[in-house]
């Protein structure tokens, strides 16, 4: 992934040096517990511990394992030739029983444990940023919009708090989601632990803060690292729900609220004019990063038999790359949503901009009230709306001037049933369901 | 959908009737708790509940409705003027408030947790075959093949245990898939409850079995169905990972289990011998279907606004076929698990036709053992195998015969490490952990 | 697929009777071709075509057919069967040398051609609408808007055009998309030729309008259907940039077009007011459904050695479906920009609210051109442009009262700079491109 | 992207410091135009085109450009600003009347556009190692196999072929989809031209060997490099086609090709005696990923008004990435191909396996041909099929023993209908078809 769309926490996890580092540390690992189970000289893995801690330097060089690699084609292999290379004799007892997946799909857990972490830190900044913001909002009125047509007044607190729950909805998906990778299985060339005992398998696992895989074949079954992705994918578009309604929001003629614009920032090479919501436009993009790799993700879960490794382009390209872009994209949010220029007067003006039509349903309701069967009331309603709109007058005036309506009810009572705070009236409800006692 | 994919319980969620019968029962019960809250006069709607019940049959007839959207080109519009014309005045007391979303959404909540339930129970039987299958074949021993290629023995229980497994896994996604979908929106235009009380809400919510929506918009979240959807996609994925084994054990060359194959059966137009895993290759093309409604689910999530109506065409298609497919898939699955033909003498004769080269890794632990460096133990197996498979002789012979080799273990041991049982000694350890005591 | 989005002439292509009558005129083609090539007698293939053509109601019966598939469960040799019941001992002259993928490709090649032909008159209708309305609205001036915000002023008639260009292009890719699925097979079981001459496969090919299939597995290759799905998934993902245009168009705060409103036609069962662009937010719905289909049919393209039967599923409902949705979405597409109703007032009153900041580049451009360094002569413009808008104030009188600006250019000048035609006065150059002389 | 799957050529295309070169060639071809169009001055020009020549080192210097970036947020700007800070006073005669975005689609035009040719060469490569291996194997007999089981015989070369076939279509859409991509748009904010002639663009067109842009928005429309990405996704799922049946024809049981196993190679860690198809496998992995990119790009298609600019987050990673992987993937398929190791004497034996099955069809229109009503025919040769099948014996033998088949053909004929010859008749016809006169 390109730097510009990673923060380098989330990068380092997926480096080749950290993956070296993991691959040690679960081969030590492995070994210490054989040891323990009496099964390889405590003495001799005691020692290579101490070695390959001495020599951690030399060992973590990625360079000198590709190196290798030319020759073996195989990764892993490449690794543990170097450690021999370095460590001497007693690098016999690493691997014993072993198969490389056993190695790759251990440390794959850890990263990507580690990987959802970061995420979960992420969300809790955005959610942070969402609820302290609606609460800053809850009682501006803003128009509330269905089919991007002006429909009924809601406050704007009420629309971010709508955000908020999608992403507490998703931060609970992530946290399921990394339960389905944070397994550990060494449990060797087709899971059958013909040449590792299952205590070995424990014993790591608890060591590096994972379940035990209960069935594997080669390896972990991939339908989990799908159901990961997953959750990745659905966090992105709720990123884009946000990104969209913020880029509507800050569109020339609606201007309710606009993205932080920086000292010295330029909107465009041509016209100095502009100031552009390119942030949410970015975060737009992102979700179709992330989205991306679900498919892939997906596809990778039928491998043949035990295995076979087509899994593995994909996991070493998009699946790190969706962390990263995820990563990087939840925090831009919450950076967005923290500095966001909210403009309660424009809103204010485009709730006026509709003339009074969003008391509609009020009058219908308090028309079917008097009697009214509900598709007369309608098209009476429905009739009067229209005019007012074309007619660019306000939709009181056009109302208490329609004998038709005033026949049931009196010009003031319609003008009473023009009222904002009607509207408003449950926002402390929502925001009590959404925040508790807010 | 077409019939061929889809069994009738699944189909009759979204029929066209069923919606209808949904619209009513969720109007009736709204209007039932506004009576209860004293908001409208119980006597009416109890009157509208009996004369509803009597007129069922007229009321529940799309076609009828359609001809009014034609005008209206607003469907519960034309439902609402069709049960006016049907059933009169009292019908003013119904919609109070509500927006067509309330209904539509409402509606596909409880359709949905009803295809859940179908989708759970498929799960079930398919779950049910595949454990009695497992433990059937137990001790039954078979090549394990990472890359197709042999690698070490297994029992084909394990291979079952790990469907088995990932089924199970895809069961708890399911289950929390029906919990993201199963909730009740009466919110209002935009989700205010401007005209409607939240208390409505609450007692049609009890009425259906569905939790209440926190924060609606004019429309429940559509994060929620994206979730829902790629719970569908993964459990195809692992439908999918099920029947290429079969496609592969059933090939000419492997024969190790076949689809049952029916009396009257054909298999070619052209060839009268063939016997084709056709229902196992059919699943696989099914899982394409259930997975290509995954992105069109998380493209319907940034609606604008308080929502636009994109996503419906979407949920009037791809979501319904997408349960519609993969109800179909489980039980076709279930059923190809349940009458599978196994051959356990053609698992034994392919794994003698490996010439005993899935004892590689043993003899490499041994010489390993023996105090010989893993890289130079690893050229020494790897040659051996190497001329065994070009020479199409037993590894043993081989390894017996290579001095380098019997300077270390006798040939006499060596012929002990070629033991089958040795890998087949933890397979009640793992079914132990798949099933419970097994 | 659902008749809701569904035209009949589009429907009948893939109806079950049109599928038989296909498979049917295929396999009399073959015998008459194998007639005139004197491989089987010509008077008892006469018969045939006699008896057949007179019992045609009950043989195009799919019912029937069915029922004799339940028990061979293979569709090709039901239908042979049923033939054979119906037309007797001379059928045994069809279906010589041929396998079922001869049958079933040759006519899924008839009928995506046919399917193509109806969707590029779709595409025609559209384009004629696009090109009147262009050219009706060539001077009708409007903002053109980058990142939604006001950029500089174009053309409606151009906005049209570009979206012209696009379908035009649109309509290249389903012309190649259909050379591409117009071959025909007639090869035999692993496309040897082995029981049927390659003449045979010629004669057919010419009488159906197809070209020969260079080389055949058992079944004509998926890369052409891959193809095929991918130029109607561009062509959706054009509508749909279409739609989100309109649907911008039509937002209450910009209001500059509308879809047409019939008569009797209710926008939301709340809210009487209501007027929504819903066939553009349908249209964005069913271009997801369109493009959900590219990624099976990808998925499609690897089958297993001379083929397996995994691609069926696809392509006996997405496929269909998607030329479906997109014939109707065509259409409907043609319908509202046939209809759409403009609103050139609105649009100068847009143009006018952004204070002439349009005028910025040109602005520009000019102090550039007084021999100010660009950067410079930049944040000069950038700086006045946000001070009118923050301020509401026109953008000219701010630059007239800034005197770093009027040292370089006359107030009158200035002034002069303002001007509207010279942002319009290369529209004709690009109609011109477009709609060649126009 | 990371190496481990991109070829330093493909790379080098995206890299930032060509990029630059691209901005500053077209800044400076501009220049020269609005020069020979006498609208600037053409010695300053020609001293601009001087000095960056001269300091081209310091120019092309991302990091540097960067810097600036971080304050004006804009690339572009910051680019211009510091070909400002280097070059002087000249640099205002650059990127008049341009808009960022100019610069931007043209650059990509020129990237993509060689990108392709790269690309092509790859599948050129790809084309000539399928053809000469194709016509190695063009009398190598093997079985050809559908649903995986075997079906009749043909040839390797004809199997080769039609993968040949298969990418030569590919290779016609990858030319068409190049010059979807190469066309040139210097057209101004909103396409309009308002600052800039339209003459410029042609003559930056056709220095830069690319197209005119009919009409532009703010941008080239992004259909084009959907249609592209498409073109890139079908050919990655051809090679995945490929890569599949080489993964098959590898496996234990089959082992009719391996590919190409080096010295020093190492198959796995646990296990010393595998030889895996890594190559194939990782082959259909790149697919996935290639794959993942054409959503993405079809979602970038619908760009809001003028454009958005959500669409370059996706352009700056997948669309480049898409390019890399397929390129790599290209080569790695050429080379697997090219070093192929095929085992005829192994096809053999296989086809050999099959008892003579694969001479049922033969039979069965022998049988047709004695006048025996079609389904009869098939269900005596199926029961004799079933039968040779299940007791492992020669389908001829068992033939030759059923007197309702030797009722209509003598043993001896039965034999002579046992011909592998027959079936390979029309390898030529159809090598001849795809490769011309071979």
């Amino acid at each position: 992934m390109i730097p510009r769309y990673a923060r380098p926490e989330m990068t380092a996890i997926f480096s080749p040096e950290e993956k070296l580092r993991l691959w040690l540390e679960i081969e030590l690992s492995a070994a210490e517990a054989m040891a323990e189970l009496g099964q390889v000289p405590a003495d001799a893995v005691g020692a290579l511990r101490a070695a390959t801690t001495e020599r951690m330097a030399e060992i973590i060089d990625p360079a000198a394992v590709e190196q290798i690699e030319a020759v073996t084609r195989h990764d892993v292999i490449a690794f543990l030739t170097h450690l021999e290379n370095l460590c001497g004799a007693d690098t016999r007892f690493l691997h014993l029983g072993l198969t490389s997946s056993d190695l790759l799909d251990t440390t794959l857990a850890v990263q990507l444990s580690r990987a959802a972490d970061l995420l979960i830190a992420g969300l809790d900044r955005l959610l942070a940023a969402l609820k302290a913001r609606a609460l800053e909002h809850r009682a501006t009125p803003t128009i509330g919009r269905s089919h991007a047509i002006h429909a009924e007044p809601t406050s704007f607190g009420v629309k971010l708090a709508g955000h908020f729950a999608e992403f507490a909805r998703c931060r609970a998906r992530l946290v399921a989601g990394r339960a389905e990778i944070a397994t550990c299985a060494i449990s060797g060339a087709v899971g059958s632990f013909a040449n590792v005992d299952p205590a070995v398998e424990a014993r790591v696992a608890a060591k590096l803060g994972l379940a035990v895989e209960p069935v594997s074949t080669q390896v972990i079954p991939r339908d989990r690292h799908a159901a990961f992705t997953a959750s990745l994918a659905i966090t992105a578009s709720a990123i884009e729900r946000l990104a969209v309604e913020i880029r509507h929001l800050q569109r020339s003629e609606v201007r309710e609220a606009e993205e932080f614009f920086h000292k010295g920032q330029k909107g465009s090479s041509a016209m100095p004019h502009k100031r552009n919501p390119v942030l949410s436009e970015n975060l737009t993009g992102l979700a179709r990063i992330v989205r991306g790799a679900v498919i892939p993700a997906l596809e990778n879960v039928a491998l043949w038999h035990e295995r076979d490794i087509s899994h593995s382009a994909v996991e070493r390209t998009l699946l790190p790359d969706a962390c990263i872009v995820l990563d990087f994209a939840l925090h831009r949010a919450a950076g967005m949503v923290e500095k966001l220029v909210v403009y309660p007067e424009r809103m204010q003006r485009n709730l006026d901009a509709s003339l009074g039509l969003w008391n509609a349903q009020r009058i219908l309701l308090a028309l079917i009230d008097t009697g009214m069967p509900r598709q007369k009331a309608y098209e009476l309603v429905q009739r009067n709306a229209m005019r007012a709109w074309e007619a660019e007058q306000p939709f009181l005036a056009q109302l208490q001037a329609d004998p038709d309506v005033t026949a049931r009810i009196e010009p003031a009572a319609l003008e009473e049933l023009f009222d904002l705070g009607y509207h408003l009236k449950h926002v402390d409800t929502i925001l009590d369901r959404v925040f508790g006692t807010a």
